[in-house]
């Protein structure tokens, strides 16, 4: 007998391509057989739920639901709110008591997975039966215990589609600008910035070199490659992450601002790269600073990582009405030939604020670039285009102020 | 009767998504019929003339002339080379007596159409029987003469969907992150910045926005429009363009860089405009600098771009081929209902080393936006998607290494 009561999901965090994916799946597994409630979408993440802005969801059929499949940007909303120990936590629970919610559902990554936990606990501590379970969402693919993160794959798509393009483009033309340089998303790990070796078919082919936050950063290491690169090819793509350290830990390039959970926020990596190169060598470089682009580009999202965002989606809801709480839905790749991933699950606590780095030995020796063996884990992940509407030339997304 | 002799087709200046499948349009025209001579392409555009560095392009059924249809980057090789007046002229003039090369397309930009000039003049006045045909090729789309330039629909239809999608991704999340600055190509000219309009469906979308280079930029102006907007929607999505310049001409943002034509390599506008926000607003700002990716964006380019560009290929040889010389192709738009643009052409002379502003009626009174008048003619331009084969989960684009 499934807990009856209401439920909540709510998206964190960064959005990227496929979040929403994950929001459908919630809501077509809630609605396949008799729901044990209502479910409620939380409007911006954990604030709308701390501000009871909760909005009924439509049913399966609603076309809003179908148009979520395809459509890039928190759908329900999202915020970056770190919940304050003590009295936000216990106005959680008052909330989910008030609207007798007994399901939550959170659509994020390690900071989220943190609140996640904290109130699977909290609930238990105050006696409040309910079930909380994490959905694993972002772009920096940083998440422990899962093979992978949903979002990951249709940013390194789209990050190494774009690399394979400029980089036809700088190997095309002869002119004073020989250095491009890519500015990849990644704080403190280097899975997205690493996609971009996908692009190269052949030796030559760029990215030439990449940088990742995993191995420090030296300059003079830096400037004698993309030298020697340049002597070589006749002109260097750079991929960097935005979150590069020297040896001391110290950020390349960081400025004071500190996003809601205390984080710096990055910007300036590629222009404090660029000034490298110019300074030491006679050549012009560009920067590429792609931005929010990379966690927002569905119209070349994976069709791979579309389907398995709403995989993640529905495991959460299955796991839910089993009566299981305190767990992150996770990615499970079976080692057979051919690529399968299945559902798997992890404790919220394992999870919880702990960041999966790059693997030391799929980074090269020289420190700048991946192995064959990265290209193998990532190539399955890019796999496949998701078919999105048009209208008047461009993608045709749904849009949730109108459909809610 | 044909002059009969051989041909070369050359690319210059930065690529676009398209400017192969001018190339393309070129040599299937050409092999058509009779062609009188052969076609061959120059590496690396007019500097291969120099060096003699012709290939002979493959005929018309060649998997390498399918593939120019949907392969972004010089595909020949291109340059940013300024010919000298007098000697590099006339060597370039004995380079074509050498090879018999009766026939000579460039496709390329206002610089190029200069250097196409020239050439048919300076035949014309040695007794040198040819003909030059000017291919038009621009993302920036300043092209005079001609309704648009093959290249930018493309570059458009990218812009757009970026602004589109990163809108959603701005205005779906509670940051600290409350205005995108996205900075777009255009030196002189605001029609790329323009095209991000095509993205706002409804009021409050983004983009909110829009600085050309044509409006001469004022900070104070600028803060007062991104605190309204602010006020107003909650978060801002600004787009400009890399060339702004204040009341007196001078570029809000330079350094000395400047190109093989003399032009000044711009660069850091968005982090300048990110400077004066952030020094008199309590908001980050986030900087979206597309970089080459504007220009290269194959992946979502638009069909009638696609096509357009192909057409002006096959018109210039069918041109040449009728006894004409010194002319540029031109796109002519015809007054009916529905779009429909036919191939034109204008004396190179009237065309060379001119720039096509950005209408300023197509500019609202507070010079921070774009017209309907506007949309109306940059829509049709996007529309349609390229049909892109892939491998390995990327775009499958051709190899000239291996192909030539």
């Amino acid at each position: 007998m499934a807990l009856l009561g209401n439920a909540v999901v709510a998206q964190s965090g960064g959005p990227t391509a496929v979040i929403n994916s994950s929001v459908c799946g919630v809501i077509q597994e809630w609605n396949k057989k008799d729901a044990p409630g209502m479910l409620f979408g939380a409007r911006y993440g954990i604030k709308g739920v701390l501000a009871e802005e909760l909005v009924t969801l439509p049913s399966t059929d609603h076309p809003f639901v179908a148009g979520l499949m395809h459509t890039p940007g928190a759908a329900l909303g999202s915020c970056r709110h770190k919940i304050k120990d003590g009295r936000e936590y216990e106005e959680l629970i008052t909330v989910f008591k008030k609207h007798n919610i007994r399901y939550f559902f959170l659509v994020g990554g390690n900071d989220s997975m943190d609140t996640a936990n904290k109130l699977h606990l909290l609930s238990r501590q105050m006696n409040y039966e309910m079930r909380v379970i994490g959905v694993p969402k972002t772009v920096d693919n940083d998440l422990p215990f899962t093979d992978h993160c949903p979002g990951y794959g249709s940013a390194a798509k789209y990050l190494a589609t774009t690399v394979l393009e400029t980089g036809l483009d700088l190997r095309g033309i002869i002119s004073n600008n020989k250095v491009v340089i890519l500015e990849a998303m990644g704080r403190h790990t280097g899975w997205l910035a690493a996609a971009a070796a996908l692009a190269k078919r052949e030796d030559g082919d760029a990215p030439h070199l990449i940088y990742l936050p995993e191995v420090a950063f030296s300059r003079e290491n830096f400037i004698r490659d993309v030298r020697e690169t340049y002597q070589k090819v006749g002109h260097v793509y750079i991929v960097a992450s935005e979150g590069l350290v020297d040896g001391h830990g110290n950020y390349i390039c960081a400025d004071d601002n500190r996003d809601g959970f205390g984080h710096v926020q990055l910007g300036g990596l590629a222009d404090t790269l660029k000034r490298f190169v110019e300074e030491e060598m006679p050549v012009k470089v560009r920067c590429n600073i792609l931005g929010s682009t990379q966690r927002s580009a569905m119209h070349y999202a994976s069709l791979t990582d579309s389907r398995e965002a709403h995989l993640v989606g529905s495991e959460a809801v299955k796991l839910a009405l089993r009566g299981l709480s305190g767990l992150m839905v996770t990615l499970v790749r079976d080692g057979q030939e051919g690529y399968v991933c299945n559902p798997g699950a992890v404790a919220l606590s394992k999870v919880a604020n702990v960041e999966k780095k790059f693997p030391q030995e799929w980074i090269t020796p020289g420190g700048n670039y991946v192995t064959e063996e990265f290209i193998r884990y990532a190539a399955p992940l890019i796999q496949g285009e998701v078919t999105i509407p048009t209208k008047n030339g461009l993608p045709d997304y749904c849009s949730w102020q109108t459909a809610l």
